[in-house]
């Protein structure tokens, strides 16, 4: 797993390079992020320093500026001030279950594939209660088209278990979630 | 294939049902459209009437602000002018080959699944010279993990066959294309 980080956009300025996590890039001596090139290995940037506030799932290739890496979230305030990587690599499958509400309640439904609308697979809302992820990795976002704020979820942490919207991550404001994939590297 | 557009954001204002193509929405009494909600079939958006400039994949689901639907463009706009729905239900399977050069020249892969970064999976640059899409229908975009530009290709338009960049839509600028998916229903 490797990364390339700029300090200025299209690749240009102070850059260093990565092969494991950076929970503050400050102390790296780079003032912000602002262009990246993952050579390796499926990663997630995050707004703030300490793994905190809006998520950015990034994969192999070249991101020249912000537009690029946030995709469309809710507020944009080009910080990236953390990143590490995701550990999906030792599952050859990738499997989760999504419910209707929280603290797993109410209807579910197994996960295994890549879903750009989850309405057209059969959920019949645009809202998730709750989520418990057996193995592998998964991106979810809020809009259809894998669109919107997204949220890292994996088997490896929090034994895998989201009860509430309120722990998928420190920016999460929603229950909705429209479109899920797994994260394959 | 149903969708209900708004002039107003999160569903409210004037608004009216398609079940076909709309080549402009000024001929519909409508002045702009600000939210979307897609109750079946896959459509595609166009900031222009007559399905010119920047292209919005649009699956089941609730697009309530310009911002969901548009995902990260290269110039924010707010203009949604036209649309029609995307003919790939009648393949059981999509296909397409990439190409290194312009007019089907080089070295060349052939796709049949989601391709989240092209790179990850082989191919080792940010650029794809030509397609030829012989099944089914896919949207391609700029950046990996489904992030920038989009351009929707179908093996029923243009004989599935897009020479050049120039021809990959009319907002196109350059020949970047870092993650591909199936369209499917």
């Amino acid at each position: 797993m490797q990364v390339t980080v700029f300090e200025q956009e299209h690749f240009q300025g102070k850059c260093l390079e990565f092969t494991s996590e950076c929970c503050n890039i400050h102390d790296c001596g780079l003032d912000n992020i602002r262009s990246i090139r993952v050579e390796s290995g499926a990663w997630v940037g995050f707004e703030h320093h300490d793994f905190q506030g809006q998520q950015f799932i990034l994969e192999r290739g070249e991101y020249p500026n912000w537009d690029a890496y946030s995709g469309s979230l809710a507020y944009h305030t080009e910080r990236f001030m953390s990143f590490r990587p995701i550990y999906c690599a030792s599952h050859q499958s990738s499997h989760m279950m999504i419910f209707e509400r929280e603290n797993f309640m109410g209807r579910c439904t197994n996960l295994c594939d890549d879903y750009p609308s989850l309405q057209a697979m059969g959920w019949s809302m645009p809202e998730v209660g709750s989520m418990h992820v057996q193995s592998g990795a998964f991106v979810c976002y809020e809009y259809p088209g894998y669109r919107g704020q997204q949220y890292i979820m994996e088997c490896e942490r929090h034994s895998g278990d989201y009860q509430c919207w309120k722990n998928w991550g420190s920016h999460c404001q929603t229950p909705k979630i429209q479109s899920i994939r797994r994260i394959r590297h």
